[in-house]
């Protein structure tokens, strides 16, 4: 390689500049507020002090930020910014062999060794001018007095001090700097994408005795759902359900007379994705409704489900979309030998994909002009990724905070694409995750593994679809050892409300699917009634909003606890002005105790520990001042503690 | 995104595609005849079956060969190649969603369920003519007769047979193909970088009763060095000493008359880095010994040093390359407060940055004309790593073949950046491990972590700068020890071989450095004495020689062994055609004895067990018939049991 393309006296070396989602092909995520941490491994030949900046700017503008990193140890370096506005960040790495440190630190110890350090000071005196350029004539003066011999004593006390620390860390001598070769973005969102409270009901099961239940009904219930501190509304598909295979209740093959069939079977003779199921209510009622919610702080989620009844109006109007088959039907979904005939799903391969792409996009432009702004995305992963990534992309160009949650509940490395390429959150295998073991193993990797640049959690104990194993036949403590979770782990979460809170546990026998299940009839519930579980709730929602250090899921770390029934874990904020400590027993039946560690790192305890502690659940205060404390919990009375300590002063 | 720039029909996602250096920064590294195994992530969404190629060429040429990948699991693929030339190796990895495989996976379940299957037909036979294109004629029939209905049961028995599995697997349907955007270079150089046995003298020492040695002795010693199996003789520094401020015994700041001082500081009103030290002999005797050593299969490796004594010619021809201090003087090599009066480093910041490197990359070029093809490179990682990438890029083009040993015994950054920037073999810290779990995690992070793709090991018991504290004061039996773990460990391995092969184990107190070293002195070695070890070394080498097992560092399996002073592990060809199994006794001192286990699967042994072992130390034979057997180690005996194994035809 010719020496004139090469800047041959670059001798530092970036590496492994995190974070950087797949070598920078997607961006790592944040919302506003949120810290970033960039790390890199920096190095150079020889012993000479290396300096590292992270540079960082909102993008499209031109003036850098910087800030100084720190090495860890093994030439691994770290520095942290906060993103304080909802736009694209971009960064990148810059460092440097820096002579004055390197001399400030030979000089000091030959002083101290009490070696004669005159030339040392001249070419101190040297560095210094180096440094100042022609501005600063603090360090010309101070230039001129190194070379002073008469000041020589002077000089190299003064070199020891603090003082003079402190000013060569102030002035980096950067010479033959070398950049990280990539600009790494960073999309920062609206603080939602990260903290939100979910509730889901069918909005025809919202009436009273039986009848088909509408928007209106919908409206009716907001006060409930707002007591109980849900800021998301999501209601399954609200457009007209197919009539031509329709299903009945239990899953049969062939609806009855009068049966309503499942919402996700989208599109009648009455209308496709842009339409709405008139026995809801009409447009006029959809946008009230969300009108009414936004007052009271709910956002009403629409459920996107990309797939067709077999009288759809796409399948006459654009038949070019779905697989003909060779006697001239069209292909519906199969995982064979079973065959699912109500729906039809579109052939994304199909010539015509540009168009199919472009109607999609229309299809969620047109309800967020309709005031939504939050997507429940059923099943991504049967269509293709790249497809998401374009069409997310799109929406956000012209609105940025919109919500997208993907409904994908398969491979991890598929969940993975789909949130890199643009899903805002991801239902997760919390749903699955029941023992200690598996809980703490699964944080650790949402919260410290590489995914957590790119996909954000929403815990659900239960959806329409899911009745888990460890819900079935089991009483309500289980419910609320799910519930309290779900809500303390991951600032996202959300439940199937009405069968969650009212305990329905009976599965479809061998399934984890529910028995006479809301996807295929309407249901009645009480929606009067409170009781235990919408108590907890209540609480714990507020709790969230009150409290910052339930309002992120990056924040974790876990207790010592010596019982593997309980689960304790601290969250907090990095100021320390919020901090949360819950402990759960995670068994339904039996009283548990153990002791506790408070971890005195984190709370930057000292050795007299002296911390209150006022349980959220039950409004009672204690104090500890050990670094090991008693606990016991007794789940039939509240299976979990849902503490906000207060540090005392003389602790920090 | 305009629609227009995006392959909108292609559905599969091909990520984290290894090996990959750095995100394609540095090529991968391999020598002829090795294998390249080739990962990625490749998933689709749904459920149609994906297929994936690994594609690769040699650098340079057109056609691409391809080799279909194998799912792992968890959507993990994998396929390998070999290398069979010295040459660049370009890969990349191309993935689609298989139509007809997906077909054939439906139909078979659904002929199993006993379903009509017509339409499927029908469905196969347009399979089956879009694979044919024009040419197939054999599908072009099958499709013909997939649509003949009084085929039909003939059909449908056809599409469940072995026959027409092995036709759809032989033909894929490859559609919306997709390519991995990189082409991943893999550098194959020659087999001699993996596979080399190295043996240090200090040719001044070579010569007989107290006189200085010269190349002609050394050609005296090149019998003895061969017929202990070594290939790579290695002298320090063989250029003119510098004379003013030369290091006396036992690194004495001021050497006496008449002490010769370290080769290391090198050049001298004599000459510098292209002359030779005058007491040694001529250029022409040096290139005779090169003669006479490559005759018998030896290289002669040359050391390369770049700094200078403070009388080297460079300092008076080109002050410009060293730095000058105030009063006018050149900056000593120093670490502070230490002081190394009698090392001028090069200032590779300089301004005639590039006059310095053209000159270095002179030096080396001029050795390769001399016929040296080896370099073991002192202290690289004080001269900046973007040099050594360049200079060793610039020898390699003219000279492929040259093998550059990097000297490094620094942190693990900086030497697997020197390593990726193109150094062949690399020092290590084998040197320092020595428990049974260390030696393993050591060998499991080199052989199965991500430097396995670009830092080939060179194991070093000693060196003439380390005598290490388990060697000091110690035992024949260590010594032993230490040799047989780094030659069958790794495929490259050397000592500093007179103190070794006698014993030498007298530190300076409390350092590992050798009491009187050679490097400020004359030593008198009797070379015609052999012993135990000498033994050793000539049969380990033989067995390293004749059985490939041994010429390979990435094939190592430990075997389970139920005791911690026990050490046992497989070593095998990819055919198994060569298996060796080494079982060490890490204690100096005791008998030990355990029970070891045949790793199975790797072996692919039956029920049956019956394997011959042929102790190739001891030459004897055993046969065992079990899964774990018996061994027991006398360390006054011979500590190490090396295994040829046969594995007997039946087991297979």
């Amino acid at each position: 390689m010719s020496l004139e393309k090469i800047p041959g006296q670059v001798r530092v070396i970036i590496e492994n500049v995190q974070p950087e989602v797949d070598g920078g092909r997607y961006p790592a995520k944040r919302t506003v507020g949120e810290r970033v941490d960039v790390t890199a491994d920096i190095f150079a030949d020889g012993h000479d002090h290396v300096r590292a900046d992270v540079l960082y700017k909102k993008a499209g503008t031109r003036e850098w930020h910087r800030t100084p990193m720190v090495e860890l140890g093994n030439d691994t370096w770290r520095a942290s910014f906060y993103t304080t506005e909802k736009t694209d960040y971009v960064f990148t790495v810059e460092a440097w062999i820096d002579h004055l440190e390197t001399w400030h630190d030979g000089i000091k110890k030959k002083a101290q060794a009490m070696l004669n350090v005159k030339l040392e000071l001249l070419e101190g005196a040297i560095l210094l001018e180096r440094v100042a350029g022609k501005k600063e004539k603090e360090l010309i003066q101070l230039a001129t007095k190194f070379r002073d011999d008469k000041k020589y004593l002077e000089n190299v006390e003064y070199v020891q001090s603090v003082e003079f620390n402190e000013l060569v860390h102030k002035h980096p001598l950067r010479e033959f700097e070398n950049r990280y070769k990539k600009e790494l973005v960073i999309v920062v969102e609206t603080p939602k994408a990260l903290f939100s409270t979910w509730y889901e009901l069918f909005p025809r099961s919202a009436g009273a005795s039986g009848k088909h239940g509408t928007f209106k009904d919908v409206i009716k219930l907001l006060p409930r759902v707002s007591a109980m501190g849900f800021d998301v509304l999501y209601l399954p598909p609200i457009h007209p359900i197919g009539k031509v295979n329709r299903k009945g209740k239990n899953n049969n093959v062939r609806a009855k007379e009068g049966e309503p069939g499942s919402p996700w079977a989208i599109g009648s003779d009455e209308g496709g994705h842009k339409a709405i199921h008139a026995e809801l209510g009409t447009l006029d009622d959809y946008k009230k409704l969300i009108a009414e919610a936004k007052k009271i702080g709910i956002d009403i989620a629409l459920d996107l489900a990309f797939q067709c009844a077999p009288d759809h109006p796409y399948v006459k109007e654009h038949p070019e979309w779905f697989k003909q088959r060779p006697d001239g039907s069209i292909q519906y979904a199969e995982n064979p030998p079973k065959k699912y005939q109500d729906i039809y799903p579109f052939n994304f391969e199909c010539e015509d994909w540009q168009g199919l792409w472009n109607e999609l996009k229309s299809v969620i432009l047109y309800w967020v002009e309709q005031g939504v702004t939050i997507f429940r995305v059923d099943n991504p992963h049967t269509k293709p990724i790249p497809f998401w990534e374009w069409a997310i992309a799109e929406v956000h160009k012209q609105h940025p905070d919109v919500i997208f949650l993907s409904e994908a509940f398969t491979r991890p490395r598929i969940m993975a694409s789909l949130a890199k390429s643009g899903f805002t959150q991801s239902y997760t295998y919390f749903t699955w995750r029941v023992s200690k073991q598996e809980l703490m193993e699964y944080m650790n990797e949402l919260v410290y593994g590489p995914s957590r640049n790119y996909f954000r959690p929403n815990f659900w104990p239960n959806t329409p679809d899911i009745l888990p194993y460890h819900l079935q036949h089991q009483g309500e403590n289980m419910f609320i050892i799910r519930l309290a979770l779900a809500a303390t782990l991951s600032s996202s979460y959300g439940i199937y409300g009405p069968p969650y809170e009212f305990y329905d546990n009976n599965p479809v026998p061998g399934k984890e699917e529910y028995m006479d299940s809301e996807k295929y009839e309407i249901k009645e519930f009480n929606w009067r009634r409170t009781n235990r579980m919408t108590d907890i709730i209540s609480i714990i929602n507020k709790a969230r909003k009150e409290h910052k250090a339930l309002q992120s899921t990056w924040n974790i770390q876990f207790c010592s606890i010596e019982n593997d029934a309980l689960l304790a874990y601290l969250k907090f904020t990095d100021d320390l002005s919020s901090i949360i400590l819950v402990i759960v027993n995670l068994d339904q039946h039996n009283n548990q105790h153990g002791y506790v560690q408070l971890p005195k790192h984190v709370l930057k305890l000292g050795d007299k520990v002296n911390v209150k502690l006022h349980d959220l659940m039950t409004d009672e205060y204690y104090t500890w001042t050990q670094e090991w404390n008693y606990v016991e919990l007794n789940p039939h009375k509240i299976p979990f503690h849902l503490f906000k300590l207060d540090i005392h002063e003389s602790n920090m």
